[in-house]
């Protein structure tokens, strides 16, 4: 089974989240038990060699995949979060929304100096939530060894944003 | 290694998200490899016989340890979300907060009449979450195995609110 397996479950929803988006659903990849396994296996054996000891992710749909890969690869898993919602002392880092910005926050011991970490998310669109979110890995010292994305929609040209990264998407929609 | 392990590595952290409450900090049996492995292989490994076919769970932390679940089991996985976050056809339950009410959201067509599915989150407190969600579950006509949860708050009684269900819950705090 190939990825176009994978593309081709992916739904589009038009006007979600408003009027004019078409919005990529991948819920039907998600529940389905061999696209699953067929997503979390492409993101994952790639690094089977990697020596990567965790695995970060932004909420929500980052962590489905995260967790999967973190488990498969032996690794932890760290999840990085909207401001608020992490219970012990964080670090932080805003990025620029359409209209105004957003925080993201991680717990200041969930990386150490030096430790080898994916970064995975669901969707690479702008690349805002990206590079907010490789800049407190940085911070914390660990190593960034890929930024590894299920779908990039090409066009709106988020690579630009994250050049200094190792950056993969199987699936690319232009 | 056994599941004390795990409930050693649970952090507690005063007066979060507000002042009196003990927060139970998971992110560091998250973060570790091996705790990781060990959480999500405790959850898992008593149902590789069970002909698993979806793992539901509702967001965020919920979404960690279901898909390293469904990843081991071969399932596929259901995310159940806060109102507005999923982009298709949805059914939807209410359940009490403290003051007012939240409303989750699952897709319509998630789960097949007949499913045999496991319900994860990382904790059981009052119960009200987990009720709401298997109310959704069986009205797709989906087949509740177990509800599963990394820890429970047996002060808090949530099992009385679960009674129609199998509860598996390795750690609880009394």
């Amino acid at each position: 089974m190939t990825v176009d397996k994978l593309r081709a479950a992916i739904r589009d929803v038009p006007d979600f989240p408003k009027k004019g988006i078409l919005f990529k659903d991948i819920t039907p990849v998600i529940d389905d038990p061999a696209l699953f396994r067929l997503a979390v296996d492409t993101l994952a054996d790639r690094h089977k060699d990697s020596r990567i000891a965790k695995v970060c992710a932004v909420e929500a749909r980052g962590f489905i995949f995260a967790a999967a890969v973190a488990y498969k690869l032996g690794a932890g898993m760290v999840p990085i979060r909207k401001k608020g919602k992490l219970p012990y002392k964080t670090i932080e880092a805003s990025y620029d929304l359409e209209y105004g910005s957003a925080t993201l926050q991680m717990h200041v011991d969930a990386l150490k100096k030096g430790e080898r970490v994916l970064l995975i998310d669901d969707l690479l669109a702008t690349g805002g939530t990206a590079a907010a979110t490789a800049q407190m890995i940085e911070k914390l010292g660990a190593e960034i060894v890929e930024i590894e994305f299920l779908i990039e929609l090409a066009f709106l040209k988020g690579r630009e944003k994250l050049t200094r990264y190792k950056v993969f998407a199987p699936i690319s929609f232009e």
